[in-house]
């Protein structure tokens, strides 16, 4: 891609997702084999006025010589310094940027996925206290390699596949609208009324039908729906993912029941998960199968009392523009977009109120599978019974 | 290199030189472009049962786009997680390797000596006071890069010149040898003794005579030469630098007169700095000049009240592996292994006895620069002005 076109992509998650504001210190969450992304990212935040751009670069050929030697007793050690870091973000106030899509998709692959399960960094657990308490205004946003090309566009040679794999990050950031900053603003305003429908309608439960699926996902009396569009504690807004075409609450932990088909593969702890089948009972994923990949999301599931259980429930309607693609990304942040989905681990704890705060899931893994497609159903059911259509054919019917 | 090589290399500095203990955090400090040498030492680490490695990524890209877009005022700034970072590896008994060497030495060559002076990173204050405190076991150790071996072999081709630099790193970290530790010990032992012979004479000053020199450095009463066979608090032995030649002690800052020429060029701030001549007059550089470069030393020498003093004086023997090989490295941690050198910037407070703790020097910088050669005759200087010959024609005759 050229330059001009990755700085005007930078701008945009520096000024409008980021909403980066002057004095502050930016977090930049990277991996080595994205370098000028990154170096254009620090470079926008510093001429928007940032005070220190921190990168925190990840590399995961460190964390495959740590799987291969290290003592697999030790593998959930995190250094005290890495929450200590993500805690001292939250208090001082910064930014944070992410950037998804990975830039070997195989590195881990040959591994045993119950021990690449253990090891959850890059993921540093007080990330969620921090996303919680609102402190920080942060996004993520996906930077195309090399490696991810290969693996989305797989019929291309190595330099049209990535030239392919940045039209689509341009295309589906809405870098391609004469002003991407008021298509987004038009975009996030249909999903915030979408929410405020949902959130209205008090729905004790929403349930999920189409080939393989059949899933009844329980809420809480103060689930809120909210969409991407966040604002911090001091009232700053930001775009917690770029793109983002969902509306999402914190489900009830304690009632998930039924069978549901994964619509999508799903990259986690490095390995990518295809043709995934979870049923659940009572709240809990009591039987995870897979065609590939099973292995590490059983061992995720094992990782404390509420990795078996949903933090998130999210619904995406047809106007996304991910769904259109038809092609999987193997990239969470793009793939959820593409489709309604649910997510193993941790709540977003603001989604309900200081009531039920304490029934919402806790655990210290979050992952996010797609179960929804045009040919999926969903209906909202009322704590009297009555069934009300909420997404039909892709589009809201939800009143 | 071949892979062999750079792992019976990255095996002596996680065993002999940093001396990596089971159970161990290991931090390793590298930067983009060392990723070959960080990702062999991560996995020899780990072999040799590190609990975790910790690899602090530094992008001098990052740094330039800070130095180009940032509010000046601003540069000094270091977010407080940092040093928390440093003070924790401390606290946790880790260990420390820091990989020296250049990887684009003319990255920040087209900025403004002065503002590149203001902001040290990767160089954090606090580490100053972990290698005080003794309480992490570290080395830092050569990577060589193809753009710092452009520097150091500029007639030969890419290729041949990094090949040439790796062989000179082989041959000066004593690789070549059948036995690289116990070559090491032997080493160690002669400056060891060196060490003990110069503490011994209580010298109240050292002078310096040579071509453009004529420089005397007082020493403080307990001032203590030791060689870089460090141990921590715990007893735990480390060699702090890979290779290393010198024995060093902590000066008395408010006792340094004349008129000094660098006999290397010096690396600093990312600047290379050429032709340098520095007078002293009551402890103070009270003039620096240079061919090149003198405008970010001087820069540095404003940093605080202690960065106009010197805070180490450290004599390297003709046994020195490196100053055989008559070529500049254009890397501190090499090139001060050919010469002796004095350094602006903060002591090591472990030199001198607690009486004298409170006199030595504090900064928050430590430039060190190559003041030594055959040709610079190095004399101790009693209380009572008596005179006797250290270093002749680059051979110790201190009794």
């Amino acid at each position: 891609m050229d330059d001009a076109t990755i700085e005007r992509y930078a701008d945009l998650v520096v000024r409008f997702a980021a909403n980066v504001q002057p004095g502050q210190v930016v977090a930049i969450g990277s991996e080595l084999g994205k370098e000028r992304l990154t170096r254009t990212l620090a470079a926008s935040a510093y001429r928007h006025g940032a005070r220190f751009v921190d990168v925190a670069w990840f590399d995961p050929h460190v964390k495959r010589a740590r799987l291969l030697h290290a003592d697999p007793e030790t593998l959930g050690f995190v250094p005290s310094w890495y929450g200590d870091r993500i805690r001292a973000l939250g208090a001082e106030r910064c930014a944070r940027i992410g950037l998804s899509g990975p830039v070997e998709p195989a590195l881990l692959a040959d591994l045993d996925p119950a021990l690449v399960g253990r090891d959850q960094l890059p993921f540093v657990k007080e990330t969620g206290d921090v996303v919680n308490d609102r402190t920080t205004n942060w996004t993520a946003a996906p930077c195309p390699t090399a490696g991810w090309a290969r693996l989305v566009h797989p019929d291309l040679d190595a330099d049209a596949a990535l030239a392919a794999l940045w039209d689509d990050v341009v295309h589906i950031c809405r870098l391609d609208e004469p002003d991407p900053v008021v298509a987004w603003e038009a975009r996030m305003d249909v999903l915030g009324a979408a929410a405020e429908r949902l959130t209205a309608a008090r729905f004790d439960a929403l349930h999920f039908e189409g080939p393989g699926t059949d899933l009844t996902v329980g809420l809480l009396p103060t689930s809120r729906w909210i969409s991407a569009r966040f604002s911090t504690v001091d009232g700053l807004r930001h775009l917690a993912n770029l793109p983002s075409e969902e509306v999402f609450t914190a489900p009830d932990p304690e009632r998930v029941d039924g069978v549901v088909r994964a619509t999508k593969p799903l990259v986690a702890a490095g390995t990518t998960i295809e043709g995934l089948e979870v049923e659940f009972a009572g709240g809990r994923a009591v039987r995870i199968e897979a065609a590939q990949g099973a292995g590490t999301l059983r061992s995720l599931a094992e990782r404390d009392a509420g990795a078996r259980r949903l933090g998130e429930v999210a619904l995406v309607d047809g106007d996304s523009r991910i769904g259109p693609l038809g092609r999987p990304f193997y990239d969470t942040l793009i793939d959820e977009n593409a489709a309604s989905h649910i997510a193993l681990g941790t709540a977003y704890g603001f989604c309900v109120d200081e009531a039920d705060r304490a029934r919402t899931n806790r655990s210290e893994i979050h992952v996010d599978f797609m179960i929804g497609s045009n040919e999926v159903a969903v209906t909202g059911v009322t704590a009297a019974g009555e069934r009300a259509p909420v997404l039909r054919d892709g589009a809201w019917v939800v009143r």
